[in-house]
């Protein structure tokens, strides 16, 4: 069989002729991003070919094949053996969420209700079990229940088998002294785990946040419900499709769905590692788990079939998943634990949403009507009061994680993230994150670019750049047009970076998708935007986000700014609220059954809608009273 | 190390210096009795060395020891190479239980209740899912728990996460016909296992009765509560002791209870692949088990420690055992199928006697008091009517079983199960379980030698032998005489059988504990012997028990021959009894609850009514007015 040789690492593989150089490289474990999944659709995971030849199927731009570059999906390793060298990617860990990770805002005193009561679903109690006697004829089991009835009434106790094989040996070790962790469900008590000794303090729990992109992790201090650590890390199953769609087409064979799954849980174990590991706490003393992630996120965590979500009429296996064991999840904390996972609603509004709610006042018996909003690849929206919950998700697609862009990138260091343009010669200046030269260009600095383009008359409303010659930074090709955002010397690698009219339209395209699911929620309702009074905005993406920049793109409704509320991970902060309240749990699940789905697409003058938003920033100017061209 | 040859099926194996002989013997999977459990106190299990040299550290009889005989668990492995030879035993699988295997008893009809109600823990039920609708928002889950709800009303609907990941692809393959394996419990369906089509009459459930010396198992079609097949085999635990406390003292190690676990699971296992096999029965197809056994039993196929039911005072880890899966307990029947186990009543009282009662008039509202008795290695008896039920266990010892008995054996073939005694000479005439030469003599052939002695005056009230010398059978050695029950060219070993004064001793020790529990029992609640009305007597060896030998031994009380009833295996048929309805289940626990246990030894006056109890029939010549004397 053929080697490849993978540079600048310089990692070896043998591999069967035929095999796509994707799955060589995942074979020789590189972290490689295959933006759409290796479906053959993106045409951007290239890679050069060095020494060798390659069966390639995919047509390539003449620049990128001159210097032997091909599409690794569509290309097939024949048998010679080969050399291939791999683009220089971003690295997840120097990404700007990993710097960040520590920085992460702890849960807002402020979400949290003024009332809240400690219930978690798991307690760690500590018993002392009186001796056993010759007369009483109870056993080990009965007499460990008397004393739980004796602390909590005359309650249904049961164990598992692995705390009945524990149990003579760990209630005699001190003297009758044991910890129990026990789940409090339905009025019922049920004993998972037992030690010996007063351990009822060394009680953590985590709450975990799977987003698609990035995946979150607090430990909690049970007994004071105290945040500990957090920390945050890329998902590993983006090297295997940036968003949810391309990963369900990913997921399409037994092995590759064991391989999302194992990359999800094998991220939240190395984050339950650091989180841990910062407090030297035994991992077996964290005893409870909270998680919420979107439908696609939880199908693929638990090895759930996600094929349905995808296809007509977007069937998932369930919205609600029963409670698990860690062990059955593979999260690697107390085996014994159990996990409890946020409810969906729909196939594409998830468990993220039902828990980001819990933050919001849309939550509560509020008259007033509210807005939330979870921005990602998949825009999700609540709109409704104590009265009514409305919500609908648009696939916003991957341009503001940098999708779809040329020289778009996730906000990582080295990302544009702010820009400014100069009204009189057109030309750029900006802010990278990490303060270094320029890679790319992330959402929020593709949002501000525009933006500013916008109002300094660069572009039209149409998104088309300016012909006239009169802008150094603006290149006419023929048709074509684009604008030079950092010139060569600018750049980390010394090659202009470059917006084509190309990667404007899709983030107009983007902006269109949530402004028209914004504007058709509110229709529906036969409402105004200013019946809103708070719209919340959460995601990730959402804590990047020039509200005022956003407005003019389009992408926001044109409200008072004093309404709009950053709420940070709010899908992490209600997990929280889960993990530490069984409470709000219950509260979800009437907020998924309270939800109605709107789908966006099939409501008349949808299109109409949509094709209006293709504008900056809008067809219909009136909608944005306050944006104005800057003079 | 050495290498130790075991003859005579040639099996060699390599030990450490300082491994037990029986211990190297086990690991080279040879099955050979050790009655005490290997603890070095019976000093039966002996091995002939051949070959080589050991180091012996138990005293054995000189004409043994010329022959180069040791005490297998008391010798241990040198340096040298061994050659030993194992002296042949009698194979289970050519017993008598064995052989009659196929011939147990069905459940007697006039054993089950005149009415009662189909209601198994685990259902499988046929369903028709309606096809995903774009419009009614529904996951598989939802449509799945919709079809259950418009069957059998607005029920709780809850499944694993096993079913959740097999759902999608089973509901589409038959366009929504699928067949469901339902545990209700509480009022609640949990879905335990899923498949395509309808298979609802491929439902098979199994009985298991767990004794101490036999396993038996029953194949139920489930939806006619039909019996298919019956099978029973010597529990393979029988080899690291024939007891139960033996079976403890045995199990002191982790490793050593896991052997213990894994034999009996072992042994069920071939006897279901057996009664599965007959009828080309796929084991995937039987999905509902329930098992009775004692409370040790249990706890060793549980893998619980049974070490404190042998301790003072005698606190088993638990009586009531939550249902398991079969995955769990290593059953090889469906992995998702629920288990239900009998619940035991105390250390000695266990879920064979929760289970037998099922099949007494103990567990109805009649008025009259009845006795219900399970003669093994362990007397278990109960006694009681509509408002109270009295228990008590007392150790009858392996004696019935044969052990103890120098020619002792199981009820196996070449045993001696039924002995007449010439009044004049004092000479035997016996019948051998399958008409083979007689190897030994069981529990069956020592109740009629002893009674039929006693009858014809060659033995005293006290056991002992007449020293007269007036019969040829009967030889005295000093202070000591034997009975020559078969001579050497009678037997099959071609020396002759002979019993000992202390073998008779011990079966009246036997039948002394048996008898005085009987009357401690009665006198306790202060009645007499004749206000019993019906004495069920249940157990292996109750299948071959001579009633009329029995009351002339003074192991059964004197009263109407009529008041006597078989049961058989009554733990099975309980077992079987469960299976079938879950409100038998319901009814085992109410018994256990409402069982008094009463500590034989404890009870002033035990000593007295066991030292009258050690005469034959009895010290009070008027508690066995039919027993007469031939003349």
């Amino acid at each position: 069989m053929p080697k490849v040789t993978f540079l600048p690492d310089n990692k070896k593989i043998v591999v069967p002729i035929g095999t796509e150089l994707l799955v060589a490289a995942r074979f020789a474990e590189i972290q490689f991003d295959a933006p759409c999944g290796g479906k053959g659709t993106c045409g951007k995971c290239h890679m050069r070919v060095v020494k060798g030849q390659v069966d390639s199927k995919a047509v390539i731009s003449p620049g990128l094949a001159k210097d032997h570059y091909v599409v690794s999906c569509k290309s097939f390793v024949k048998e010679n053996d080969l050399t291939v060298e791999i683009p220089k990617q971003f690295d997840p860990s120097s990404g700007k969420f990993a710097v960040d990770s520590e920085a992460i805002k702890l849960v807002d005193p402020e979400l949290m209700p003024r009332e809240w009561q400690y219930n978690p679903l798991v307690y760690k109690n500590y018993i002392e079990v009186f001796p056993p006697k010759s007369d009483d004829g109870l056993s080990d089991f009965d007499r460990l229940t008397r004393c739980i009835q004796l602390e909590f009434g005359k309650i249904d106790v049961s164990c598992t088998l692995s705390v009945l094989k524990k149990l003579p040996g760990v209630i005699r070790k001190e003297n009758g002294k044991v910890t129990i962790l026990l789940v409090r469900e339905s009025g019922k008590f049920h004993i998972t785990d037992i030690e010996t000794g007063d351990k009822s303090d060394s009680f953590y729990g985590v709450a975990i946040d799977v987003g698609t992109t990035t995946v979150a992790v607090e430990l909690v201090l049970m007994p004071e419900a105290r945040i500990l650590s957090s920390r945050t890390d890329y998902n590993s199953q983006v090297t295997c499709g940036l968003d949810v769609i391309s990963r369900i087409n990913y997921a399409r064979t037994p092995e590759r769905l064991k391989e999302l799954r194992t990359r999800v849980v094998e991220t939240i174990n190395n984050l339950i590692v650091k989180v841990a590991g910062k407090y030297l706490i035994d991992r077996n003393d964290i005893c409870n788990a909270s998680i919420a992630g979107n439908t696609a996120m939880v199908h693929l965590l638990l090895g759930l079939d996600p094929e349905n979500i995808r296809l007509e009429p977007y069937t998932p296996v369930a919205y609600q998943i029963p409670y698990l064991t860690a062990k059955e999840t593979g999260i690697d904390i107390n085996p014994h634990s159990w996990i409890s996972i946020a409810p969906s609603v729909g196939s594409y509004v998830g468990g993220d949403i039902t828990s980001g709610l819990l933050c919001t006042s849309l939550s509560t018996d509020s008259e007033e009507i509210n807005l939330f909003i979870d921005i990602g690849t998949n825009g999700e929206m609540v709109i409704g009061n104590n009265d009514f919950l409305m919500c609908c998700a648009c696939s916003a697609g991957p341009a503001f994680e940098g999708g779809g862009i040329e020289f778009g990138m996730r906000a990582a260091t080295g990302a544009i993230e702010k820009v400014e343009v100069d009204k009189t010669s057109g030309k750029a200046t900006f802010q990278t994150i990490g303060n270094v030269k320029p890679k790319g260009i992330c959402g929020s600095g593709m949002i501000s670019l525009i933006a500013n383009l916008f109002l300094t008359d660069w572009i039209g409303a149409n998104g088309k750049l300016d012909r006239s010659g009169k802008s150094p930074a603006i290149v006419t090709e023929g048709r074509n047009a684009y604008y030079i955002l950092a010139t060569a010397d600018e750049s980390y690698m010394s090659k202009p970076i470059i917006i084509k009219e190309l990667d404007i339209e899709n983030i107009i395209r983007a902006k269109a998708a949530i402004y028209s699911a914004f504007s058709l929620m509110v229709k529906n309702l036969s409402i105004e935007f200013d019946d809103i009074s708070t719209i919340y905005i959460a995601g990730g993406f959402g804590r990047f986000l020039d509200i005022e920049m956003a407005i003019v793109l389009g992408l926001l409704p044109d409200v008072p700014r004093e309404k709009f509320k950053y709420i940070g991970n709010s899908s992490l902060t209600g997990a929280y609220m889960v993990l530490v309240s069984q409470d709000y749990r219950q509260k979800q699940k009437e907020l998924a059954g309270k939800m109605t789905y709107l789908d966006i697409g099939s409501i008349p003058g949808y299109m109409d809608e949509y094709t209006g938003a293709m504008f900056l920033p809008h067809t219909n100017a009136t909608l944005f009273p306050t944006v104005k061209k800057n003079q």
